[in-house]
């Protein structure tokens, strides 16, 4: 169990990744990923990283989400060591899931994100690696 | 470069820590931070943790952040090598910083954080371990 990673939604990803390079002093992959709407800037630190999210049309998760609440923290990803275990424990705790069924993420990982409501606000992300 | 922590204001800390632990499947470790007027839920994973915040008093930066926002993802925490080489770097690039100078943190770290405006709206905290 550990941080994976932090998603941030930002509204101009070119202007977001000038400041985050410059203030961290790295250069981030930009990645589109059009099945999600959204354009991406992987910042990798080692085993984390933080992405950078900008929604290409206003009707995706992340253009929905900046809409209602501006740009800012996302959602947070922990890396758990077996994602089935993980979402039947959260099952039978009654959390709301947004995925029932671990789906496939970047880089060959199983993912599974966990609703805010039961999750004191925050949208979880659950991640196994293969 | 790394994700060292991300920081959860919550309502109700007892219960968060339930959801928490059930669903990580770990104990935290629960501290008094009078200083920031509130209590502290950290969940460590090897170089990560996990923070859960519950203000003990509605004028705390976390009381008002709870008040305003409600529950949810409030900071991530970045650690560098160099912590004044870094708000130096942030000072350059005009960045509104709430800590000018590093101040102590937790187990001897050194932090201080830079203002959501300009990054996004992600509050952003810079430590550097001793």
């Amino acid at each position: 169990v550990r941080i994976a990673h932090v998603g941030i939604v930002v509204r101009d990803l070119d202007a977001a990744i000038q400041t985050y390079r410059l203030l961290l002093d790295r250069e981030p992959k930009v990645e589109d990923v059009p099945g999600q709407g959204m354009l991406e800037a992987v910042f990798e630190f080692g085993q984390s990283r933080l992405e950078l999210m900008q929604p290409t049309t206003p009707d995706s998760p992340v253009g929905r989400f900046l809409a209602r609440r501006g740009e800012g923290l996302h959602h947070v990803a922990i890396e758990v060591e077996d994602i089935e275990i993980a979402l039947a424990r959260a099952k039978k705790m009654g959390l709301l899931l947004v995925d029932e069924k671990p789906r496939r993420g970047s880089g060959g990982s199983r993912i599974a994100f966990v609703h805010p409501k039961g999750m004191n606000g925050v949208l979880l992300e659950l991640t196994q690696q293969e």
